[in-house]
């Protein structure tokens, strides 16, 4: 006899178990294998998609292995997807968000977010979740980790997307989607007066988070960036929004500790929230080290580790609040995109690491 | 020239960096391995330890990986304490907690505990922290994930430790402590009038979890207690302080929402907190998906993977907010002992699970 009922079938549609070859009955993004068969179903949406916008994490790591091999980076990411019906990542496990246009639409999901066959969309689920066929893998930009493509995805629906603001360059909307989670968490949670630390305030979710703490801030409460990048640290001078900034190395936390202090004139450095936006492993230690004993950690990173924080903070003895950073806000990447908006600095240095490409 | 000041020597001394022997510069926790001769240096206090309480996720997997051979099981500890100079389980990232009694004792630690040499202490640090020699392994104690050993164990200054409070029995101290920071967080983050569900009630961490929600909600709020194993159950309600009682698999999410949702009798199903104390993979999903939109849920279980719970969060558009549940709080165990002392019934629960030792 089965438990579930007509709604949990819905359901399991929505979420897409019924496209998971392997393991059988798991949901999609966990799952090792997708059908990625590109042809919609019953409750399905089926995108043309243009262009990859792989995770950070993931495209560091693919590019390493690789040795920033075009040609090599091609074929590892043709294996991925033919492996497991979709871009997701084995090593870091993560995805990043893709970029097309619908072809074919499904009647509940096209009401949920006022879509039309022909609309150029952004998805903000994490392509680990998403049936994805690729006909063609074509140009990798390895500058702004973006992969030009001929291939179709299947969207279900509870996959939450956007579409592309026809006021914008598409490759900064891109981008700036890929991590709006982080600026528009970090929008909610901050509370003026209070001392605030960007850790790896140079990328690009960094940037957007500095852009987003100034907004809620104002001119209270102050703003640390750390950043490991000679290049990003310009960006955020030139960005104008941090009070303190710091160059130095998340992944050597001590080291870390003395030049935040050592920038902060002496003083009290330790800081009620700390926003961790850092693409490589092992930040973890050195974001609980500079939050306070009963301050707040927000880890975005995807290459964090569960074990290593939470023990860390037991082995440290500090109290700290730890957050996994989640993606999903139901601003659906308003806040980011209104930065860009706001703050003509932001949307220069947007523009310059994510130039658009030539005209076909 | 060294930006480290004699502060930051302090601080490196104080977490126990200059005992990591791979990688060199690494903190002890995430560190592969470390110096674990039992001779204490300047600043380090001296533990002889009688016993290892090993945490849920990694005996699990040892017993698992040994077929619960107890001779396998002991050779199996040996490699792992005779790599990593601590008891660190390189699968499971986790390690538990000790038990022994101070031999050598640093002033400062001395004073910021209230300790003295001879006291019987229980560590609040992961062993994954602890820089541990073992001289014999003597029995283990399948049924309560405990070894009993010959050994010596090193502590720094930031290494939390609680002493063994005399009116309470040794194991049933050692395997509270041991999770403790569920119970104690929980209490201060539990709203009245709110639904609760926990999913792993059954077990350590979720039998103390139930007591400290009731204590802090009143008879306000609805705890919803979910649970795998028949005996668990039976524990559960034996205890008489969950509103709701579901029988179910948090590896098989949808499943698992089905009977939750029936158990509630198809009203509002969904918790403003739910807690997951599960010792097994793969229950992230089913946490978030028994989480309202704008809920929160605590991951305390350290078989958590920050991707899954991360992606899965996005890609099911849910805006929870997730916790990196850690394991220290300040009160260092009070709040799980308390409730030890306040409810007779998860005492003596926690009386048959953690038998005494039979006198030597």
């Amino acid at each position: 006899m089965s438990l579930l009922l007509p709604s949990d079938q819905d359901l399991q549609r929505s979420l897409g178990i019924h496209r998971v070859l392997e393991p059988r009955g798991s949901l999609p993004q966990p799952a090792w294998k997708l059908d990625n068969t590109p042809v919609a179903q019953a409750g399905e949406t089926l995108v043309d998609v243009r262009a990859l916008h792989i995770d950070s994490a993931s495209f560091t790591q693919i590019a390493g292995e690789c040795q920033r091999d075009e040609r090599r980076m091609r074929e590892h990411i043709r294996d991925i997807v033919a492996q497991r019906g979709k871009m997701h990542n084995p090593v870091t496990g993560s995805g990043g968000v893709l970029i097309g246009t619908v072809l074919e639409l499904d009647e509940r999901f096209a009401a949920m977010h006022g879509l039309a066959i022909g609309d150029t969309i952004v998805s903000l689920t994490s392509l680990s979740w998403l049936p994805l066929y690729l006909e063609s893998i074509e140009t990798i930009h390895i500058e702004r980790s973006e992969v030009e493509v001929r291939g179709k995805a299947i969207f279900f629906r509870s996959n939450p997307l956007a579409k592309l603001p026809p006021d914008l360059p598409q490759p900064v909307v891109v981008a700036a989607l890929d991590v709006a989670g982080a600026p528009s968490r970090v929008y909610e949670l901050a509370q003026p007066g209070r001392r605030v630390t960007v850790i790896g305030a140079g990328g690009t979710a960094g940037l957007l988070t500095l852009c987003a703490l100034r907004k809620r801030l104002g001119t209270d409460g102050e703003i640390v960036a750390v950043e490991y990048s000679e290049k990003a640290l310009q960006d955020i001078a030139a960005l104008g929004i941090a009070d303190v900034i710091v160059q130095g190395d998340a992944t050597l936390p001590l080291e870390l500790v003395a030049r935040v202090r050592a920038a902060c004139a002496g003083s009290d450095y330790l800081a009620d929230l700390v926003i961790n936006v850092v693409n490589v492993p092992q930040s973890e230690f050195a974001s609980i080290l500079l939050a306070k004993p009963d301050g707040r950690v927000l880890f975005f990173s995807m290459a964090t580790s569960f074990t290593v924080a939470a023990l860390g903070a037991e082995g440290m003895a500090r109290q700290v609040e730890m957050h996994i950073g989640n993606g999903y806000m139901p601003d659906c990447g308003d806040v980011a995109l209104q930065l860009l908006r706001d703050v003509p600095a932001l949307l220069a240095i947007f523009n310059r690491r994510f130039p658009e490409r030539p005209p076909a």
